[in-house]
C-alpha cells in the first residue's frame, strides 16, 4: 500500500514512518522542519540531535533495507501538496502535518496566527488534494481528546445521541478545548466532516491523547533513529517532561492541584492504532472518529508513579506543584469512551513499572544532555491579570540562566497582549 | 458611540452604517469591495448601480447631515485592521466583513480557499486587534442559522443543556452546515467561544436567517443609497431572485421538493436586531447568541405568497420545481427557538402581503436592468455525480445566453473536482 505520511519528521510521524516501512508499504514521509525551527527559535530542542529526514531514512534503509521516500516541503501550500499527491498517489495519508504546542499557540497573536493558518490550511489542502487526485484514498487524520475539554458528562467517541424534548439527533459530540492549539483541531473535525457529508471523503479522526515514550522496534536499532523527544515546556508531553526532571535531579512539577485527568498512551500504542485504522479504512462517505488513548492518569497519579520508580532506582524525584499556566479545571470529572480501537484489535502497552524504569534508564543515557531551564512554563494563558508587559519569549528565555520559580511563583512569561 | 462596521459596502452593511450614522453615532464604514470584485468576476452584480463607498458616504451626508467615516481595506490583513482599531478606538465593532456567497464558496478550490482564508483570518484579525488595543470593545458577529443546519430536534438559541447517562451540562449547540460558506461561520463561533472564555471578550453572535428587502429609512432618501440588491445565484437570497423573477416574467425557480424551511427576516429586523445588540451590549467574558428571523417559511410557501402577490398585480407569475443544484433535505423538522432578540425589545416586520407588494414595485421600477441569465443556478454541490467536467464558472457563463434550464434540467456548471 502506498502511505503518504505528512508530518514525517515529528515524534509520532518518524515512528510512523518506520514502522509501515518495516511491514513493507510504500511510504513518502513529507515535513517542511516546522517543528525543529520552531523548536530552534525558542530554545525548546529536543533531548537527542535528531539527524535531517533524508539521513535518518538513510540510516533506516542501512539497518532494514526498507526505504523511505522523503520530500522536504510546506504542506500548508497547495501547490505542493498538490504535487506531492498527484505524483505519489498515496492510498492511505497519514495527517500528523501540524502545529502541535498548545503552549506555543498562547504565546502572542503571530504564534497563533501561525498555528491557525498552517493547520487549518494543511487539513484543507489535503482534502482538496484528495478530491482532485484520489477520491477513494482514506485520510488518517491527528486528531486530540482534546478537542472534548473536560466536560461533566461522559465523553462518547466522536458522536453523541440528543434526546431533547422528545425527539432525537445524532450530532458530533459538542467541543471546547483549551488552547487555540486543541481549538485548532476542532475546526479540521468541522471541515473533514463537511467534506465528508458533501464529497463522500473516507475519513477516520484519532482523537488521541498525550503519548509517552522513546523506544519502538525501529527506533531501537540505531540511537539516530529515535524520535524527537521533547522535554520542554513547549513541545514536551507531561509523561516525558517528569521523566526528565527525575533524572535531572530537580522536582517534577505539578501545574496547579494536579487533578487534571487525561487519557494517554505508549508511543507503540499510538503505531499500532494508526496502523489498525489503516488496515480497516473508513468507507467513502464515513468519517468515523476513535478516541485514541488506553488508560487514564491524573497529573498527581503520574507525578507519583514516577517518583516511586525514580526513588527505587536511587534518584532522589521530589515534586512541587506551581501556579497553573493554563487556563483548566485542576479538578473535574471525566468519563471517556474507549471502545473503538479495542475493537479494531488494539492490544494496549500499559504505564507499569517497569515501562517506567526502562524509560527512566533511556533518559540517564542523555542525562548531560539536559537543559534545565526550558522545562518550566514561559507561557501563560492568563494574558490579562499576569501580563509580563515586556517580557517576549525569546528575550526572556535568552535572559535566563537558573531553574526555579520567579519569586511570585508564576510564570516567567506571559502572552504579551 | 464608535461603532466600527466592517463589511460597511455590503447588503446589510451600508444600511447598518446609516442606521447607526443617523441616530447620531460615530461610524467608520471598512470594506475592500470584495463582495464587488467577486460579483464582477461571476456575472453577478446587483439589481441597482451602487455608488463607491465613500461617494455614498457624501450623498448620505448631503442629505443627513450626518458623517459616515470610510476606509477602504482588507480585514484578513492584520496590519490593516490594527490601524483601524488602534486609530478608531471602537466601542462596538459590528463585523459583516465576510464572502456571503454559499454557492461561490462551493464552486471550486481557490473560491473555497477565499472563503476560508478570508471570513476565518477576518474573525481572527478582529479578535486579536480588540484584545491588543479595545479588550472592552464588544464584537457583533454575524453569524447564521444555517449553522445549525436543519437537526431533527429543536434549535435553542445557540446552547444546549444536554442530559446523557445521569449527568448534565451546557455546550454550544452542535452545528452542522450546508455549504463551505456556513461552515466557516461555524469556525468563527469556534474562534470566538474559546477568545472569550479565555481572554474575556465581549461578544454577541448573532445567527441571522435569510434576509429580504430593499427599502430602510435612510435608503429611501435616494436612489443611490440603497443597498447592494443581488438576485443571481450566487449573492441572491431566495425571496430577493423570486422578486426579480416575478417582474421579469419568468418562473420562479424552486430547488427540488422546495419543502426547505427557514427563518427570514425584513432587512428593517436587521438593523433594529443589530441595534438592540449594541446599544445592551454583552458583558465581559459572555458569548451571548441570539436566533435572528422572525418568521418561518418554506420555499414552497415563499414561491405562493409571491405568485399571489405578484398576480394580484397583473405579473403572470409562474412557479417551476428544479433539480436541487444542494446537497440539503428538502423535507425535514425545523422548530428553532427565537426569544432572545423579542426579550431585548425587537418589533418584528412581518412579510405581509402589502411588504411584498411594495417589494415588487420597487423592483419593477429596475425591470429594464434585470439579467434573467444570471439568476438560474450555476454552481452544483453534487461534485462527484453530477460533474461537467470541462466547465468552469467564469467560461460558461460568458458561454451562456438564453434563459432557462439546461436540457437535463440539471445545474449548468458544477463544482469541478
Amino acid at each position: 500500500m502506498r502511505v503518504l505520511i505528512l508530518g514525517g519528521d515529528g515524534y509520532l510521524g518518524w515512528p510512523t514512518a518506520m514502522h509501515f516501512a518495516s511491514c513493507g508499504h510504500e511510504v513518502l514521509a513529507v515535513d517542511n522542519y516546522l517543528r525543529r525551527t520552531i523548536a530552534l527559535q525558542t530554545r525548546s530542542e529536543a533531548l537527542m540531535t535528531n539527524p535531517d529526514l533524508h539521513t535518518r531514512a538513510d540510516l533506516f534503509e542501512a539497518h532494514t533495507g526498507f526505504r523511505i521516500q522523503v520530500q522536504i516541503g510546506d504542506c500548508s501550500d497547495f501547490l505542493f501538496m498538490e504535487k506531492v499527491v498527484s505524483q505519489f498517489v498515496p492510498e492511505t495519508i497519514v495527517h500528523y502535518a501540524e502545529q502541535p504546542s498548545a503552549p506555543y499557540s498562547m504565546i502572542d497573536f503571530p504564534e497563533a496566527r501561525l498555528t491557525l493558518n498552517n493547520n487549518l490550511n494543511t487539513t484543507f489542502n489535503t482534502i482538496w488534494a484528495v478530491l482532485k487526485h484520489v477520491p477513494q484514498c482514506h485520510i488518517v487524520k491527528l486528531g486530540t481528546m482534546g478537542e472534548y475539554g473536560t466536560p461533566n458528562i461522559d465523553i462518547e467517541e466522536g458522536w453523541i445521541q440528543i434526546k431533547h424534548n422528545g425527539r432525537e439527533e445524532k450530532f458530533l459530540y459538542p467541543r471546547q478545548a483549551g488552547s487555540l492549539y486543541h481549538t485548532t483541531k476542532i475546526l479540521d473535525t468541522d471541515l473533514l466532516w463537511f467534506y465528508v457529508r458533501t464529497h463522500g471523503l473516507r475519513v477516520t479522526d484519532l482523537m488521541q491523547g498525550p503519548v509517552y515514550g522513546i523506544s519502538t522496534a525501529q527506533a531501537d536499532l540505531d540511537e539516530r533513529l529515535m524520535p524527537n523527544f521533547h522535554y520542554d515546556d513547549i513541545f514536551g508531553t507531561v509523561v516525558n517532561r517528569f521523566l526528565v526532571q527525575a533524572v535531572a535531579g530537580i522536582p517534577l512539577t505539578v501545574y496547579g492541584r494536579g487533578g487534571q485527568v487525561r487519557g494517554y498512551l505508549n508511543l507503540n500504542d499510538t503505531l499500532q492504532c494508526v496502523a489498525l485504522a489503516v488496515d480497516k479504512p473508513a468507507a467513502c462517505g464515513e468519517m468515523r472518529i476513535l478516541n485514541q488513548f488506553t488508560e487514564l492518569f491524573s497529573v498527581n497519579e503520574l507525578a507519583e508513579r514516577v517518583q516511586t520508580v525514580g526513588n527505587a532506582m536511587g534518584l532522589n524525584v521530589q515534586i512541587r506543584a506551581i501556579a497553573n499556566p493554563r487556563k483548566e479545571k485542576e479538578e473535574h470529572y471525566y468519563n471517556p469512551v474507549f471502545s473503538g480501537l479495542l475493537q479494531l484489535g488494539l492490544e494496549p502497552h500499559f504505564l507499569t513499572d517497569d515501562v517506567l524504569a526502562a524509560m527512566l534508564s533511556q533518559v540517564m543515557r542523555f542525562r548531560d544532555r539536559i537543559e534545565t531551564s526550558r522545562i518550566l512554563p514561559r507561557v501563560s494563558w492568563n494574558s490579562t491579570g499576569n501580563l509580563v508587559a515586556e517580557a517576549t519569549l525569546h528575550g526572556s528565555i535568552h535572559a535566563e540562566n537558573g531553574v526555579g520559580l520567579p519569586p511570585d511563583g508564576q510564570p516567567a512569561i506571559a502572552a504579551k497582549l
